[in-house]
Formats: C-alpha cells, structure tokens, sequence
C-alpha cells in the first residue's frame, strides 16, 4: 500500500508534515511518498537521525498556500505539490493522497484531476467528530456550501457506505441536521430531503439537531457544507476557549496548579476527546481516488492518523462500495 | 418597572421559574408577575418561608408544552400564560416578557399578539454567548430560518442598536457569519447580504467564521436563523460532552479525584464561561415589545439572569433605539 502525502500542506509545512510521515512510516504497514520541494524536505529530514525505507520523496516544484484561491491557484500552479499528489493518484502511483493544506485547492484539484465516481453529482467531505458514545461522520462540512437535496441525498449514501465498510460499523445510524427532530421541521430544502432520504433504503433514523453532534448516537450525519462548515468550526472555537480559560485558571494559585497536576490524567484525557484535530483526516468521498483532507494546524500525531485514515480507506476499497451504494439507490429508484 | 413572568415555561416549570422569580424579586428593583395556574404557582411559592412584597400572580388556565406545535397552540390556547404575557405586555401592564417556554411559541405569539415595531420586516434571536475576550451577540439563532438578504441587514441594525443601548458597547464592531473572511465567500445569499451590510452605515468587519464566536472579537455576529440554531446547539453538545468527560474522569482514581477537589476554583470559571444557559436569556428583537426567551434547561439562577436581561432591555428603552436605527437606515437608503 503506498500513501503519499502533501509535504507542503499544513500551518506549520513542511516541518510538521515530514514529523507525520515518518512517525506512520515507523507504524504503519505502508510506503510513503513525500511530495514536495525536494530541497525543503531532504533539509527537513536531515534533522532525524535515519530515514525510515519506506519513505520517499517526489519532487514538486510549487506549494499552494493555505490562503490561496483555490481555483486559479490550482490552474494556475500545474507543478503545487496538490496537483502532483492528485496525478500520482490517477495514474494508479499511489493508494490514497493526504494533505493538510489549503482544503478548496484539494476540492478543487480531485475534481480537476480524477473527477467524480460514476453516479456522483458532487463530492462532500466527511468529518469524523469524537462524541460521547461514539464517533459520528458528518457530511458535508464545506465541499458544497449550497447542494441540492439530491446532493444530500448521496452524502448520505456515501457516508453510510464510508461507515459500513472503513468504519466497520453494522446498519449505521444516518440522520438530518435540522433545527427540531419532527419531519415538518426546517425549510423545503430539508423537508425534499427529508422525503428522499426516507426512501434512499438506508436506516434513516430522521431529523438531529446540533446537540446530537457530540453524544455519539447517530453514525452519520448529513448537512449542507455552510452548515457543517459553521458548526465545525463553532465546536473548535469553543474547545480552544475552554483550553485557554483552563489555562488561565490554572495560573490562579500555587494550590491550584497542585490540583491541575494531580489530576493531570483527567485533563489528558478532556483534551484527548475535544481534540477532534488529533482524530484524523477527513475523506473527500466522491471523487474517484482517496483524498485524505487533515486540519491545517495538524500535529505530527494528526498527520499520521490522517494518513492511517488514507490506508484504511484504500485497503477497505472504499471507492468500489461508494459506487456501489450509489448505484444500488439509482437502480432502486429509477428517476424520470 | 414591571416584569411579566412565564411561571409554565421550562423544562421543570414552575418549579424552576418560581425560584429564578423570587430570587430577582429580591436582587432587582422590579415588581415581578408570575403568570400561570394560580393553584400551581402558589403551591410552589408556599415552600417558600416569606413571599416578597413585589411578586404577584396573573392567574392563566391553559400552558403550552415544549414540544407543541407552536402556531396551533398559540392559535387554540388562547389562554395560555405565553398568550396572555403577550396580552399583559401589549396593554401596557408589564414593561418586558421572560418565558422559558416554548420557543417557536413565543416567537408566534409575539408576532399575532404584539406586531412588528414600525419598519422592522421580520423579528429574530438575538443570544449573548460568552467568549474569551468578551460577549458576542449572535442573530438570528432559530426565528427566521430562511431569510432574505433584507432581514439579515436588519438584524445588524437592531443588533448593532442593542449593543450600543442596552449592552453599553462603543460602536460595535458588527460581522457577518461564513465559511471564510474574503468577501467573495459563501453563497449569493451571503454576497448579497455582505453588500448591503457594507453600505448599511454601521460598524461592519467584515465576513467571520465558526471560530470566531467563542472569542469574543466581535460585538454582534449575523447569520441565518438555521445556520444560528445548529451552531447554538452544536457548541451547547460540546459543552455538555466535556462536562461529562470531566466528570468520568474526575472518578479516574482518588488522586485525580484530590486534585480536581484543590483546583475546583479553576473547575468553577470554566463552568461558569460555557455555560451559556447561565447568561441569561436572548431577546427577540423586531416585536412591538420586550420579549425574553430563555433556554428551557434554564437553572433558576438562569431565569433570573433572563429577568434581568428584560429589566435592561426595558430601561434602556430598548424598542425606540432598534426604530430608530431601522429608520435612519431607509432614510439614508431610500429604496425603489
């Protein structure tokens, strides 16, 4: 299994990417390909004692920043190290592509360079958040800030596949982000895809609201990409408020800070939950090759888990159970 | 000044409602009304030893439940405590309405009992949330789930007014929610709304993001009432999922359990920071009259706090400064 990934991605390239790299060289059973300034990484990698075997490099000429447009950047730079990712990905060079960098030219560069799997309208990015009971898959948190129902619709299907096959979980739990649980809920956008969905053969279990997000009860959750993108970023908001009044309660007093490391264990483990950023990447299902997206402020941590996220999806197939899915509800339903 | 209570809003009504009633009865300079089944309410107010000389009761027969169909039940009931606080504001006999009832209710029942205030198209949430570096203002959080550009514009306005009168802030610096800061972001929605922001003779920065709300960089933050409502409840899921993890933990072992008890000071700001149902309540700004809708989890400290927000909406004159804003905008934008 080979993942490459995107040695200029990320806040802190390519410093933090080759950390990545080289922890899940050493833990996963994968060859990795580092795609970047030849000059930038080599440099980067000088600072480790030894350089794993199963990493390599592949020079790429450009980098696309995080603030970037992500269209005319794309076109405009054919050698970012994004579109050599993508490239090494249709000609079959690598299973999956990882990159924390500049997640539109991501979008962008898998529409350009592989397209979409058969049947797919649009792609959507799954994000698998921590919660309470359990893990959820959102779907879309910004491909697509204004779908269709339709859209939704294969969001859903994809996502429950995605859950099914990578996520190895039984009759996942698919609901609707809306604002109320009841079907009349939300507006005619919500209500069509809630008849949609209903009628997809999946088990839709209806409508969630936003307080579902984090309890873990639902296996997948379906949104447009504005919403999924707002509501992302408002729980990272607040657990980066939570973190910083924690640490400044903590400078309070000499008994306090005795307290705070005392109970250390429990802080660790706090963190461990609401740091969805040390979770993983999340997977841009839709386009025809596995395109891993991680946080741009991703640790080493998080890159190797995005990239353990890129090797389960491609050795689970994900793409052909995509297809599938998809083409199951298309033969099901047979549309005028 | 007279504040008109719901005594059957809420989750644990009028168990809750009455305690939060006694308790400004005694910390505000305001005469209270409870309003609801009078045997309910006394039975409540009789465990208390003494009963405060600026507390009385509005005796109402009916209630509406948390989960009734807002429009039917504010229809039918006619009788209902939200009706007749509606009733009680409109007749002038009360200067501010608090309920932590039903939010759809409230919002329906201020529409057909009050009307909108001269101008003012359509009513929206205005919630305080807390944030690191100060209070933000987010409207709409779930009244209008499908504006126009147009009410977005006078949620600003009103926002932008209440920030000024009622929260004292020196021009406030007024954003606009989307999945980026660039101006191009969003959908035309968003384009169109940034437009007419940008002209609206306010303070207005610009697009924010998700991440944003919990810091506490902005005065006011304008969104859509479904895209306010997901990420209303979204952080609400996380802050409770992170309180239940803290707790999990704290029972990790007796030292972390030692060192949880010797940093609980720290434990109680944190508390006390996300727990926004503790803030108080959110008005509804664009009714002919001061509404508070306050969360239906709220703790009697949290209904006090709701009464509190009604007391200085009232005092500062809240509605005539909202007008007035509303106004000096289509003077100075005369429309086709």
């Amino acid at each position: 299994m080979k993942i490459a990934l995107d040695a200029m991605g990320g806040d802190t390239a390519p410093e933090t990417a080759v950390a990545g790299a080289l922890r899940a060289a050493r833990e996963l059973p994968v060859e990795l390909l580092l795609i970047g300034r030849q000059d930038a990484v080599e440099r980067e990698l000088a600072r480790y004692q030894d350089r794993p075997a199963n990493l390599s490099i592949l020079h790429a000429s450009e980098a696309i920043g995080m603030d970037e447009p992500p269209v005319s950047s794309v076109r405009k730079k054919k050698d970012a190290s994004i579109n050599v990712g993508m490239a090494v990905l249709r000609e079959g060079k690598a299973d999956a592509f990882v990159s924390a960098g500049n997640t539109g030219a991501m979008v962008c560069a898998a529409m350009l360079n592989l397209g979409l799997l058969s049947g797919v309208e649009r792609p959507g990015i799954a994000l698998t958040l921590p919660g309470l009971r359990g893990e959820t898959l959102l779907i879309d948190v910004g491909a697509n800030i204004e779908p269709k129902p339709s859209h939704l619709l294969q969001y859903a299907l994809m996502g429950e596949a995605y859950a099914r096959f990578v996520l190895e979980r039984q009759r996942p739990r698919v609901g609707l982000l809306n604002v109320g649980q009841e079907e009349s809920k939300g507006t005619d956008f919500h209500k069509e895809t809630y008849g949609l969905l209903e009628a997809a053969g999946i088990n839709f279990v209806g409508n969630v609201e936003g307080r579902d997000i984090f309890l873990g009860d639902y296996d997948v959750i379906v949104c447009d990409g504005f919403v999924g993108n707002v509501a992302l970023k408002t729980a990272e908001s607040l657990a980066y408020a939570i973190k910083e009044v924690l640490k400044r309660s903590y400078r309070m007093s000499p008994i306090t800070r005795l307290g705070a490391w005392l109970s250390r264990d429990a802080f660790l483990a706090l963190r461990k939950e609401i740091d969805y950023a040390e979770h993983g990447g999340a997977p841009l299902l839709g386009v025809n090759g596995v395109c891993i997206i991680a946080h741009g402020a991703s640790s080493a941590k998080a890159i190797k888990n995005a990239i353990r996220v890129g090797y389960e999806s491609a050795r689970h197939d994900v793409n052909r159970h995509l297809v599938e899915e998809v083409q199951r509800y298309a033969h099901a339903s047979p549309r005028s």
